[in-house]
C-alpha cells in the first residue's frame, strides 16, 4: 500500500464503503425486497450521507450518474465482476479499464481476487495489471479478497480470513475487504496480517441492528478499519438513519447503545 | 450509457433497428422463404424508411453497400458474430475491430454478450474493449444481452430477461436489446432494471400483424424505448407497409387499430 | 467487399488463381507424381502465363522467388497453413503478418477459415486482423471458406458451401473460394449469397479435361468469377496447354469445345 | 549472466538472501511460531543487518516498507507468487511488472520457476520478459529454480538440482536459488553446471544451528556463492545471532566452530 | 529464404553448426561421459575452429561468454527450449527475444519447430515471430524441423524428413536442420524438397569415425549444405581433430580417406 493513497476514500483513515454491484454480480433479485433499490440514484442519493466514504459501482452504472454526483461522492470503480449466470469455477470479467476509470474521475480502484480458485493465477495478473495503473492514476486500490473455489469449504474460517487479508497486503491493496470472520478477535488477526494495509468486513446480520452495529464495533475494536454495507443498508426502508448510527459509532466516538439511537431498531431481545 | 451517445441511432429519443445479420448467424437457410432478402441492396433500401433509426450489420456487408448510403441510413456496426455451423458452447467471434468501424462512419457498435455461456467472461472482456473504443469515437454502444449456455434453461423468462437487460446497464450500454420477456409487465420489469439504458425488444410474432403490434405497443407502454425487427419485416413481400404501421405506433401516437391501417394484415382472429 | 480491392489479381473482374501451398499443408507427398513440380519456379514460371491473374504461395516461397518475379507475377500471400503432420480438430497457423507480406510486395492476401471448427471463434478474429491490415496496405483479400470440423460431413453440399461464401461476403472478403457444390445451380446459389464478393471455384476432375472444362464453363455461367486450380495444372507434363484453354473459356469468350482444342486431351467417352 | 549484474545484492561476491515471501506462498500459518514475524517492519529490520545482502519480498510489502529502508536494505522484488489455497499443477502468477519494480528502486528481481510442471513453458515465457526487462533497468536476475509438479518424485536429487541450477546458466539468470541437494558433493556438482551463474542454496536444518552451520559450510565449500534465509531465521527470538554467526562464516573466515559463539544455540550431541 | 542471410553462419556456402543446447534440452546428464563439456567455455573455445561456421547457445550462456568471443564465433541465438523434466506433448518455450538476441551481437536466430505436436501451431505462430523480427535485424534464420508428438511414430522416416525440409522452405527458415533420415537418397530428397533453403544434418554415428564421415559426406552428396553436431563433437577428448577431419571433408575437397587422416580414429573394421 501507498501512504495516503486511500484519502480520497477514507475519513480519519476509515473506510464505510456503500457497495452496489449486486446488479451484476446476483440482478435483479437481489432488488425485490424493496423494488425502489433498482434505482441506482437511490443509491448515489445515499451515497452523498456523511458516513459514506465511497461508493463502489460497475462502469455503466458510475457512466450514467457520476457525472452528477462527482462534487459529492467518492468513486470507488469496481473493476472486475460476473453474473451469477454463469456457473463455473469462480472468475470475474474485467469490465472496466483502469484509464477509462480514471477518465471518469475515480477515486479508486476495486477488484475481486478469488485465492483458491483454478483461476486464481489469472485473476491475481489481471489485478496487478489494474493495481499498477491506479498507481500511475493516483487512485487508491481496494481489493475484495475472497477465497472461494476448489477445495474451499468454508470461507470465512479465520484462517481462511486471515489469508485473505495478508494477500491484500502481499500483493498491493491499500484496502482489503473480507468476510467478517465470526468474531472480533478473528478479525483482529486479519488485521494483523494486513499489516499496514486497511482491513474492511463486509457482511454482518441484516435483521438485527443491534447485532449489526455490536459485529461492526467488534470488527472495529478487533483492528478493522471500516466496512463495506450494500442490501443491509440500501434495502431499508430508512437507509439514512442506519447511516446515522454508523457515522456516529465509526467517526463519533458513540457506544453501540448511543449509535442504536438514530435508528428505529428494537433490541434482539424484544 | 453517456446521455445523448444514442442520439444518431434514434428518433425522438426511440429506436427501431433493423437487423440484418443473419447471414453471418444463421447463413442462406433464413433468405429461402424469400430469395430476395440475400441481397443486402435490398435491405439498405429499406433501412432508408423514416421508421428505421439503425440497421445492423456486419464488416463485410457494410464496406460493400454503406458507402452508397451513409446519407441515407444509421450505421450499426455489428462487431462480433459467429455462423452457426460451430455447435460448441455459445461464443461469438469479434470480425471487426472498433476502428475499422469508425473508419467506415458507424454510428454505433452492436455486440452480442451471452451471459450465462462458458465464454461470458472472455466475451464481457471483449465488449469492455468494445464499449470503451466507441467511447473514445463517440459511437453508441448496442448490446445484445442474450443469455445462453449452460445452465439456461428458458432465456425468456422474465427473470432472465430483466438480468439480461440490468446487464446493459452495468457494463455501459447505451441500448440494450433483449428478447420479448412474454408481457409488458415482464418488459416493464426489465426497462426498470435498465435504468437509462434504452430497452429494446426483439421478436414478437412473425405471422399476425395484430399480434405483433399489439406486442410492440405492451413493450412501449412497459417502458421500452423501441425494438429491433429482421426477418420479420425484411421476408415480406412489401416491408414498407410494416415499417409505415411501425413508424405511426412509435412516433405518430398512433394506436394498434390505427397503424394497423398501413398493412394489408387482417385481424387473427378472421 | 471494396470496390476495385482485386483489381490487381482479376482480369476483366475475373480470377484465375494458381494455388501452390501444397508443401505446407500436404507436404512432398503432392509434388510425388511429377517430381519437377517440387520446384517453386516451375510454377512460378508457370503464373506468368497471362490467364494466371494471381499466385497464392506462403510466406517463404514468396521469399525466395517473388522478387525474381514482382514484375511478371501477381503475389496472393497465403498468410494461414499449417502441416498434416497434425490431426487435431481442424486449425490453421498464421505463418506470415500482413505487414511482412506488404513489404514484400504482395498484391492480396488469402486466408483459410474453417467455420464449424472448434477454432473457428479464433480463425474468424485471426482473419479479422488479416483482412483490417489488408485494407490498410490497400491490398485484396481472399477467404478460402472450407467448413470442417465436428458436426460437419459433407462439407461440399450445396448447402455449406452457400454459407461458406456468405461467410466471405459477411466478414469482408473480396474474393472468396469454395470447393465446387457439384452443379452450376449450387454455384449460381452460392454466388447470389456472396453478392459483390467474387465466388472462385477450387476442385473439378483431375483425369478428364472435357469434363474439368464443362465443369468450369457450368460454374462460371452459374456465377463464379473464377477459378482457383493447383495439382489439376501443375502437375501436368504441359501445364501451359490447359492454361491456353482456361484463358480462352474465361477471358476470350470459347465455347468448352473451342477451349478444347488447346490441349491434347481427348474426350471422356474416348 | 552479467559480469557484475548481481553486485548490489551481493557482497565479496556471496548472497545472503532474507527471503519473506511466506505471507503470499504460505499465508499466515507461516508466522504462528512466532507472531511477531507477521510484521514486515520486523524482517525489514533484520534486513538492515549487515550479513544481509538482500531482502525478497513481493509487491505490497515493498511499496509500504521500502521507501523507509531504501538507504539500508538491498531490495530484490520477487516477482511471482502464488497463495496455496490453490491446488493445481504448480504455477505462479506474475504479481509484480519489472517496471513497476525498478520504480520502487529494486536492486533485481526474482523469479520462480517450476521446471518439469505443466505450466513450465508459460513460466519460461514469463521469466523471458522479467529478466529482458530487468537487463533493461540494469537490475539483476535471480531464479528460483525449482523442478515440481507432474512426473517429478523427488525434487531434491543431485541430479535435480544440478539440472535445476543449470537452467538458471541457460535461461540468463545471475544467481540461481535451488533446494539444498543433501551434500556438499552435490552442492559441488550443481555449482559445476551454474557456470558463472552464483547458486545460492535454499533450506537447511531448523532445528539445530551446529547442523544448519555445517550444512551452509558444505555448501559454500562445495561451490555455492551463498544462501537463502527465511523461517529458519526471522522466527527465532534473537536472529541477529544466526546472522552474525552466516557473516561470520560468509564473509570473515570463520570456522562453523567459531561461528556457532556468535549463537546461543548448543551442539546437537548435548 | 533471404540470398545471402545466411553468410554469417556459412562459410562456401555450407554450414557447420556446433550445437550447445544440451544443458537445457537434457540437463547435466549430457555432460556426464565427459564432465569437462559442462563448461561453456571448453565449447566457445571449440567454436573458434575455423570449421564452426556457428555456434548455438542459449540466451543465459550467450550472455555469458559471448562477449569475450564475438570476433572468433559466429552466434547462432537459440531462441526456444524446455527441459525434459516436462513430459507432456512436444512444446518448447521462447527463452529469448530477437530484439535480445540482436542486442547481444547474434548473427543468426535458431527456432525449433515441432510439427505434427499439438502445439504445432503455436510454436509455428512464434516462428513466424521470430523469422520476421530477424528479418528486421538482417539475422539468417535456422529452424530446428523435427516432427514429433500425438500421430508420428518414426520421426526419421524419409517421407517425414523431407516434409520436415519443406516446412523450412515453406515458413521462411534460410537454414533448415533435420535429423538423417537414414540414406544419401533421403537426404537427396530432402534437399531436392527445401529448394533454396539450404538443409543441415543433424545426428549420425557417435561412435565411429569412418561411419560418421561416410554419412556425412553421403548427406553432402545428397545435397546437404551442411550438418550440426554436438554431442558427436565437444564430449570427445580432442574435438580438434574431427572439426579438422570435418573442415577438410567439407570445405577443402578431401575424401573421407582423406579426412580421416586428421582423426585417430580407425576404420570400422578393425
Amino acid at each position: 500500500m501507498i501512504s495516503g493513497a486511500d484519502d480520497a476514500i477514507t475519513r480519519d483513515g476509515k473506510a464505510l464503503i456503500l457497495a452496489y454491484d449486486h446488479g451484476i454480480e446476483h440482478g435483479p433479485v437481489d432488488f425485490e425486497p424493496n423494488p425502489a433499490t433498482a434505482d441506482p440514484e437511490r443509491v448515489f442519493d445515499l451515497a452523498t450521507h456523511d458516513a459514506v466514504t465511497a461508493l463502489a459501482v460497475g462502469k455503466g452504472v458510475a457512466e450514467s450518474y457520476y457525472p452528477s454526483y462527482e462534487d459529492d461522492v467518492a468513486l470507488l470503480a469496481k473493476l472486475n465482476g460476473t453474473s451469477n449466470l454463469w456457473m463455473g469455477e469462480p472468475d470475474s470479467a474485467v469490465n472496466w479499464s483502469v484509464d477509462h476509470a480514471a477518465d471518469l474521475g475515480a477515486d479508486a480502484i476495486g477488484f475481486t481476487l478469488y485465492g483458491g480458485s483454478n483461476n486464481e493465477v489469472e485473476m491475481a495478473e489481471e489485478f496487478r495489471d489494474a493495481q499498477e495503473g491506479a498507481r500511475e492514476h493516483d487512485m487508491g486500490v481496494v481489493m475484495w479478497s475472497y477465497p472461494r473455489g476448489q477445495g474451499l469449504k468454508n470461507d470465512t474460517s479465520p484462517d481462511t480470513i486471515a489469508y485473505a487479508a495478508r494477500l491484500g497486503l502481499e500483493l498491493g491493496a491499500d484496502v482489503v475487504k473480507v468476510k467478517y470472520p465470526g468474531s472480533g478477535e478473528a478479525m483482529a488477526k486479519a488485521a494483523r496480517m494486513a499489516g499496514p494495509t486497511k482491513v474492511v468486513m463486509s457482511g454482518g446480520s441484516k435483521t438485527n441492528d443491534v447485532a449489526f452495529l455490536e459485529t461492526v464495533a467488534a470488527a472495529l475494536d478487533g483492528g478493522a478499519e471500516g466496512l463495506a454495507v450494500g442490501r443491509n443498508v440500501f434495502q431499508r426502508e430508512n437507509p439514512g438513519e442506519i447511516l446515522d448510527a454508523l457515522e456516529a459509532l465509526m467517526f463519533e466516538g458513540a457506544t453501540v447503545e448511543e449509535a442504536l439511537t438514530y435508528t428505529s431498531a428494537v433490541a434482539a431481545d424484544d
